[in-house]
């Protein structure tokens, strides 16, 4: 045929087997979110393109996929091939972050919603990037926020709540590194950078697990030679303990890696979050500060995190304080802090256990079963809370009992004829046939 | 503000409440589903242009929202406008239903799937309809197919499969009408249209419940008057049996209600699927027969269903066998049936739980309360088995014990300075709030 059959190039299908194990991850997130007083909510996977390209998305606004208008005519085509202009054409688009959408959403409906308002998101988003191994253009983010409250208790919440929700996926091992973008900042004023240089020298700190801290000083000289080697300096301090066993979250530690007097709102910040913490965190969840931790979106105003796992190149799972975004579109500050899981990633490191459990079970029955009995059968087990699948008898009943172990289910039974009464079948487990 | 802040025409936001009852009916649907032994797959909310374009979704495909290209030129605006042509410019679509996708997936996976491929989708589909009460521009499809059975135990399977999952949803007095393409190709060729006439007649058809049979043999009478006489007069006998008590889904009340000898192969395969499914249904679910049942779709085949609810002036759920679509990706014919539940509308018609259950509380506390206190109460209590929200106390603490009420929970503790542990805490009902 000629006619491709594939999925959209970067998206994919997800069979059976993966479309259990994605639900199975979703099930234990949103269960646990749910156990942490967060609600779920859900807005249309596509926002007005002006609201898609208004700024707060960064790079990611570049990427959206946009949506054409309806019965659009000849002389929009021509008006747009003069200026240039998509917008013309395109009056909504697909949402590329749940942050954009969920902001949206609260100045829509405060008045209906609680003062501090938890909410849940699990949703696909859509960037139009060039696809590549493990970096899809449909992909599920899975993100709880706090709106409403300023206090330090909301990054404890969200934090508490994300680590359990990790560890109930049996992710071990996951390191929490914390920072604070006015320790960042600090930082930098200490070390002499201009006000106006901070968020391009941020862009740049952001590339340190890439090119080391020789290369952001040498790529930081062309802004300003001596902060450039002051900066140098303290990174080079900091390098050996974030290459070793990390930086504790503890007022001491903190401070005992940073120049004297730079950034105190931040280490107050840190060094309170660490005390409440403390022994908090499921086994097998630590958390560290880190200072040059940057996070990209440039609307983080204060606390920003990260998580790394040991079986994960990139981080799993990352978020932040952003105070100022939601007040963009009520003319008021609203606070507001995010976690967001890295889904696609996190969902590649979980196992699932091999079968549906003991209650899955195949009949297997002959073409020429009656279809009354058959379906006397299925119902008696399903009322019985059974997961039942017919499989008509084939020649190789080896391949066919190979299948659907395979597929998760525990045992078996053939159909004789006449047989309608559940407990006269007999079953098998089909774990022997697994070897 | 000047920025709206609504989603986008006809499309919904769901606020916590909305979304835990759409999650719990999906739930309900989904828990069924696979314990009649089904498989729930995903594919992308995009398809290509073109599929979507390929004439297998009737007047959907014009109500498909499309996709610009990325990094279009103005060049390409130019010859858009000079050819009209929008797929100059679109290469992507969002999808208008969850059927077209399924035959694409099946094509592209064949050789994974079993021989017999039991499906469930439960996912959002878009259509740029008028939005009106009931009718939204994005809206959940919850749809089960069986691929790979020409027998009627797919049928059978379909149907029985749907009735639990509308009975477990609480939605009782459904009626099931079914019919077959067959019968009524056959009672058009028994009435004298010729073959080219059966789809405009069907259409007609498909009209009864607006124009009554008077209306349909008015507007027949345009293809061919002496046909739309004879068929006036069956549909004249077949009336008061489907305005009163329906048709009985057996050989004898099928053969009773059609002309003598008209469409053998329809009455065998309703007569036999009346049969297996005597009895078999859940409590509270009828089904009937229905000569006049068109469905609208172009590409059925042979049995098509519908299910009424006494509570909905539409149909809340339908499908039918679609044999020759599959095949039009393969090259070759692969049986095919299908049923799809109109979540939008069931989920309107069920009754929730009025709250989360005895496990979920609220924490209340002041807002000096120790953080790692707090956090230490909370985690035992999730620990243990509950939802927990923290609340920080309020002047009007009746305002604040009504929204947790109405939001789910069932009790609540005041949180005393310096308590962290959870015996301590005296819990008491909220339902004493609810009055």
């Amino acid at each position: 045929m000629a006619t491709p059959v594939n999925p959209p190039r970067g998206m994919r299908d997800f069979l059976p087997a993966d479309k259990a194990r994605r639900e199975h991850a979703l099930g234990v997130i949103r269960g646990v979110y749910r156990a942490h007083g967060f609600d779920e909510i859900e807005t249309p996977v596509v926002e007005d393109y002006a609201r898609l390209h208004a700024g707060l998305g960064g790079d990611n606004e570049k990427l959206s996929f946009s949506i054409l208008k309806r019965g659009i005519r000849p002389e929009a085509f021509e008006a747009a091939a003069a200026s240039g202009d998509v917008e013309q054409l395109a009056d909504l688009g697909l949402r590329f972050d749940l942050t954009v959408p969920l902001t949206r959403f609260y100045a829509s409906h405060r008045a209906e919603l609680p003062a501090v308002f938890r909410a849940i998101q699990i949703a696909p988003v859509w960037r139009a990037e060039r696809p590549q191994k493990g970096r899809y253009r449909q992909f599920v983010q899975a993100d709880i926020d706090i709106i409403g409250e300023a206090g330090l208790l909301a990054e404890i919440e969200l934090i508490t709540a994300t680590s359990q929700a990790l560890s109930e996926l049996g992710l071990s091992g996951c390191v929490i590194r914390v920072n604070d973008r006015r320790i960042l900042f600090g930082l930098l004023d200490h070390c002499g950078f201009a006000p106006e240089t901070h968020d391009g020298a941020l862009i740049t700190i952001d590339k340190l697990d890439k090119i080391g801290a020789a290369g952001v000083v040498e790529e930081l000289r062309g802004i300003d030679p001596a902060a450039a080697e002051r900066l140098g300096a303290v990174l080079g301090g900091i390098e050996p303990a974030l290459a070793g066993d990390g930086i504790a979250l503890t007022r001491d530690a903190i401070t005992a890696v940073l120049p004297d007097g730079a950034a105190a709102d931040g280490i107050a910040n840190l060094a309170a979050l660490g005390e409440a913490l403390a022994g908090g965190l499921p086994d097998g969840v630590a958390v560290q500060f880190d200072p040059t931790l940057v996070r990209g979106m440039g609307y983080y105003t204060g606390t920003i995190f990260e998580v790394a796992h040991p079986g994960s190149g990139s981080s799993v799972g990352g978020g932040g304080r952003y105070d100022g975004m939601v007040g963009r579109f009520l003319g008021q500050d609203v606070p507001a802090v995010g976690f967001s899981i890295g889904f696609e990633r996190v969902v590649d490191l979980i196992e699932l256990p091999e079968t549906d459990g003991p209650d899955a079970v195949v009949l297997v029955h002959d073409a020429e079963a009656e279809f009354a009995d058959l379906l006397s059968l299925k119902r008696e087990l399903v009322e019985r809370g059974h997961r039942v699948r017919l499989e008509k008898r084939q020649k190789n009943m080896k391949t066919l009992l190979a299948r659907v172990t395979a597929e998760g289910f525990a045992s078996f039974a053939a159909v004789r004829p006449g047989v309608r009464d559940v407990d006269a079948l007999e079953f098998r487990p089909l774990a022997d046939e697994r070897s």
